[in-house]
């Protein structure tokens, strides 16, 4: 097995809170890919065979509210800010690897409700990150 | 940096040729989502800030060409065919461990032309896969 190096992340600003990163949509629309593909991963796992599917809006924008990160969000906000706050959190965990890609494939297999899943790991996500 | 674990992959059949890993239309729809995500992640280094794209098929499908596994894939085959082969190979030497996601995003960054940076993961990954 070929040993991991670091992630490559000069490209990530400098955030001071939470709130500037849940509300970065460029790092949202990477982190679209990234939960695209983890969600497809643990998929494949789950269903014993290999799987592509793209997450849906309302699961990441209802797995926000759970997780409690509303709160952090401006107050006049639509659906599509709440989904993108989670794949910007998710992709920001994973970059500074406080969330392996396999722990977080790991919550989504194992959670038949994927919702439930997303708010394991938003939570996780928001625990581990020092800012 | 949390240790990195072996990937699961159960999921996988046992595959005894390259051409069935090619032809295999399950793993390019897994291949898909994480083509797309190592493309984002070499494109946001590129760029310097946080990026999603789509790898489209054509650069793909002449990727798979230029990296000589045409002749793996049977006679008669639509263009959608060849880039769901350059998914399924990139996603199956990933799952093996033979081509690391960063090692995989490095290509494309470093590679101004996207087709150019796919023939060499192509060609990395024909030579290190092990049937």
């Amino acid at each position: 097995m070929p040993s991991q190096t670091s992630h490559s992340k000069q490209f990530l600003k400098n955030y001071t809170s939470l709130t500037q990163i849940l509300t970065d949509k460029k790092l949202a629309a990477l982190g679209d890919a990234y939960v695209n593909f983890v969600y497809s991963l643990a998929m494949s796992n789950r269903l014993k065979k290999p799987f592509g599917k793209k997450v849906k809006g309302a699961p990441l924008a209802n797995a926000v509210r759970k997780a409690g990160l509303r709160k952090l969000l401006p107050s006049r906000i639509d659906k599509h800010v709440l989904s993108d706050a989670a794949e910007a959190l998710l992709v920001y965990a994973w970059l500074n690897e406080v969330l392996t890609l396999e722990e977080s494939a790991k919550a989504l297999e194992k959670n038949e409700d994927l919702e439930t899943g997303l708010v394991q790991l938003l939570t996780k996500a928001t625990e581990r990150i020092k800012l």
